[in-house]
């Protein structure tokens, strides 16, 4: 309790209230010191893929429980064939939770065709941000779509096993002559296990950083396995200190590829870690 | 994977290996700032209260889950009157399970009869603290038995609905002239909500504070309750930073009186938060 509340406590309740009054004052001068509110540009989502075996409804209960406010949209939870009726209805159950739809994918395109459906979805779907895996031979394709549309797009980087986009380098060395719309949902987990150096990524590519994939692994190489935040061989206190001095203000979704028939307690103690370190 | 292992595994396959080798070791160079080892000499734990609604098998595997490896012991998990058998077994299964007991209690007294009872079951759990409740007639008698047992003892203090010991500073006042084993746990979310500065009582009682439950709360008045570590009015941060000065060397057990009968998700949401800050 401030002592602004006890002042107007004191004035409402009138003579008898001053004794009331001084005493929420001293107590509140007594009191712990609360938290010091410190907002970064940058936020908790969840990657919709977190969640591939529950159903919508479910889901949301399980952010309500994290209290976390964004979530990436998987197919399996808004087919892309969805009518306008359907998005309408997936939009305020997100609502309801008071959560925000802030992006859809990762898509997996193979033809400019399959392009254009992924950006018609977003338009429908009303998200400026399509988190994809084109064919390498869309680019150009890709680059005048977010020029036409002004959707942006992040391609996504997935590890040793993925002879497209294995890491941040890789993307941004096909990108950066593109239209600056086209950029990286950094997964830095896979970019870990593909040998690289997130934080020296974070640094170099930050300004085609449009997503991040937020997540620890048990080992920097092609063996490593999603673990919770702060049991993995990446460093979050320096990562999210790397995000401050870049002003990363797109969001850190956790994809918790670890107990996905039971993920709720691994996404609770990785969103907790990220407040953690994100408080300190 | 280090430069070493890259050396090893070059020198072990010969002439064939010598471009592995090297392979291996520009991957370790190129790969990402490993997590730095900062150990404190705190440890987080749970309190058994916590798992009040589970069986001990229960509460084992969630920690398990959680990765802690401490607990303050519930007589509800071992009861008073169990047999050397019964207490062998138990400890038995939290070594399974890797988790030390490392304490007994609450355990509320209310005469000297009664005191000798606690630390005799304490004696046959063999741990050397007591987490209790006494009567404050029997506190000299109290201070007599951890002299003649060489077990310490630690007040628990329950907030401002406690007659006997709502804060910190008002047990200190009763123990300052005891036996030096006559100690606190430190319950911060009840202090706070007793309107007490936990980071002060940290400072001004740390060589009498012997176990900690930790936990925030939603308001530091008598109406708060227990919440996630994040989400609370107490700076964590701030709280850790002052265990630290005073090299506090106890355990912070997590007492979460929240969804008490589905609780894996708060507790791992809190010890997360821990492992944030305290990385951090």
């Amino acid at each position: 309790m401030n002592t602004r509340r006890g002042f107007l406590q004191k004035g409402l309740l009138g003579l008898s209230g001053i004794v009331l009054g001084s005493t929420i004052q001293s107590t509140a001068q007594a009191g712990p010191p609360t938290k010091k509110i410190k907002e970064d540009p940058f936020h908790l989502g969840v990657a919709g893929f977190s969640f591939v075996n529950f159903k919508l409804d479910e889901s949301l209960a399980m952010m309500r429980r994290l209290d976390i406010k964004y979530l990436c949209i998987k197919d399996f939870h808004l087919p892309y064939n969805s009518t306008e009726n359907e998005i309408a209805n997936f939009h305020e159950k997100l609502k309801h939770s008071e959560v925000i739809g802030y992006a859809v994918g990762p898509i997996y395109t193979k033809s400019e065709k399959e392009i254009d459906d992924a950006f018609d979805y977003a338009s429908r779907v009303g998200v400026n941000l399509i988190i994809g895996v084109p064919s390498p031979e869309d680019l150009a394709y890709l680059s005048d779509k977010v020029k036409a549309t002004g959707i942006k797009y992040a391609i996504h980087n997935h590890g040793p096993e993925d002879k497209l986009y294995p890491n941040a380098t890789i993307i941004y060395n096909l990108i950066k002559d593109l239209h600056q719309n086209v950029g990286i949902c950094f997964d830095m987990g896979h970019d870990a296990r593909d040998g690289q150096d997130v934080i020296k990524d974070v640094q170099n590519y930050h300004r085609r950083i449009f997503d991040i994939h937020l997540k620890n692994v048990t080992s920097a190489t092609a063996e490593g396995s999603t673990t919770e935040l702060g049991r993995g061989v990446i460093n979050i206190p320096l990562f999210i200190k790397a995000l401050r001095k870049v002003n990363y203000n797109g969001k850190c979704s956790l994809e918790h590829e670890k107990d996905m028939k039971d993920p709720l307690a691994g996404l609770a103690e990785s969103a907790g870690y990220f407040r953690g370190v994100s408080d300190t």
